[in-house]
């Protein structure tokens, strides 16, 4: 895992990711008490970053592997990734989700093209489900965060914060990027180090699934105690990946956590300042840069809005905090 | 007013006024039953397209003019463009709004530095306001359309559409723009005539405000007979401008004409499937694209949304038609 698949990666989604803006408003840096610029992930292609490692994973299979098709466990942003970035190459993909996930989301898996396969999370097993069938019809695994491509593709995000910060004159700034699994984080960590090495990540994560923060404090993998309970569903994940830990051990800044208010309140503001609709865990980010910054240092601050698929009822809490 | 004011506004603002994206989603072109393109003007400093006009008027003026200080008359978004615009040149600004304008927008232009001035748009005229102010004063009127510097801004949307266009493999299709008096709408018309040639402006607008779609057909410059009364309060203007009218009966294609609903509709939508938000004049032309299939041909489309200063009450009346 290194720069170099970062830079491959770019070339490879180079007219197929979009180039994410990079934002700011005053009447936000005014909440902050500094420069805030926001790379809102949100407007890539299927609503969040995750189209990119999915785009990268498959873009970098030979012919024979990605002609058998994908297959991906998710409910939610990974799952409409690499559905999407599946059917842009012309593959088949099979996303195995819980016959329990909300009907949008397998209504919008579905539109994407990608065959849905529901299973019962009381009584079925989903990586015995992925085994079968991957071994009965040949798909290749991609997974959600601990795969160097995956990684790659999340890096690109990374390189395009490094040219755009320099554009605005910015050298030296925290980037928070909002974590689950840590591909996104360190990703974008492996990019800065290569091509801005006065911008740090550092990884923003809900109270009760701050895993990365205090694996960073322990130097080991740290769990979390519940899998389920935050609104922040797409960063509840239950530990720092394998590959994922030691990139962000090597190069984040400590970890930063956020409150479900704080996150409703982020939402609220990127809505009323950024025009951009985030999603909770999308918004961990910005509500630490909005509310926890005693905790961040320097004129500049950077941070990632990592997705906006956010369903109406739970926009409006959101709406609800201005 | 020719091209060459606009691609010398392009030059002043270059490092001011933000690129947008080109945002597409498959959802959207399969409601509107071909491919959608939008330029989100939403995610412009000020939350509009309006900022590119203001800084082109106030770059384009000598020293002394602008040292003198700006007002504007404008229902919000003009308002808020000149007043950003004003204070980043270091310039006075005094805002004529009208009382009815979305809290937001009028809590905004006096946060931009500006002095707000308001007046009933049932009694009062706007123009006489401005002209007094303007006389007593030694204030610079910046007009909101009608104006060739201002149009010359907004035209540098249109120069990037061209090219946004064209990196999409779009050479032929109708640019959708939401149209109050014509200046985005004109700007952007003499853009694709110099730029992109296959690509035809078309204006949007509310029912019951629909005075330059009727002006187009007539050949002269028609009134609407209300002045408020329909939520999209951006491009509630009394009738198409002196020069931007003969731009728009030289160079666009047939108006469209939305209702309140499908304006809503459009503003769920672009929450839902494009991640950014819209206000109601400038969902408009996305909601001509979504709903009013029949009247446009080919197998592109290309829309603005021009504005998204919006107050959460009425983006939660979006919300609730999804």
């Amino acid at each position: 895992m290194n720069i170099d698949m970062i830079r491959a990666a770019a070339e490879r989604l180079s007219g197929h990711a979009r180039r994410t803006p990079f934002l700011n408003s005053p009447f936000i840096d005014d909440i902050a008490g500094r420069r805030v610029w926001v790379k809102p992930e949100c407007l890539q292609h299927t609503g969040s970053f995750k189209f990119r490692g999915a785009w990268s994973a498959l873009s970098a299979m030979d012919d024979a592997q990605r002609s058998g098709g994908v297959v991906a466990f998710s409910s939610g942003n990974h799952a409409q990734g690499v559905a999407y970035a599946a059917k842009l190459h012309g593959v088949a993909a099979v996303i195995v989700m819980p016959s329990d996930s909300p009907a949008l989301k397998i209504a919008n898996t579905r539109a994407f093209g990608a065959e849905v396969i529901l299973y019962d999370r009381e009584t079925e097993n989903r990586e015995e489900i992925g085994a079968d069938l991957s071994a009965k019809r040949g798909l290749t695994l991609i997974k959600p965060f601990d795969e160097p491509q995956v990684i790659a593709g999340q890096g690109t995000c990374g390189l395009e914060i490094a040219e755009q910060a320099a554009q605005a004159g910015v050298t030296k700034a925290d980037v928070i990027v909002c974590c689950g699994g840590g591909g996104l984080t360190s990703g974008i960590a492996l990019a800065l180090e290569a091509e801005a090495p006065g911008l740090r990540a550092r990884p923003a994560e809900p109270e009760g699934f701050d895993d990365v923060a205090r694996s960073l404090r322990s130097g080991g993998i740290e769990r979390n105690n519940r899998s389920a309970g935050n609104i922040c569903d797409a960063i509840l994940t239950p530990q720092p990946g394998d590959i994922t830990f030691p990139i962000l051990h090597r190069l984040c800044g400590p970890g930063l956590v956020v409150s479900e208010h704080d996150v409703l309140a982020a939402m609220g503001h990127a809505f009323n300042r950024l025009k951009v609709v985030a999603e909770p865990g999308g918004a961990a980010a910005l509500a630490a840069a909005l509310f926890r910054q005693d905790e961040i240092d320097g004129e500049d601050v950077i941070v990632t809005i990592s997705g906006g698929n956010v369903d109406a009822p739970m926009f409006q809490r959101a709406l609800e905090t201005l």
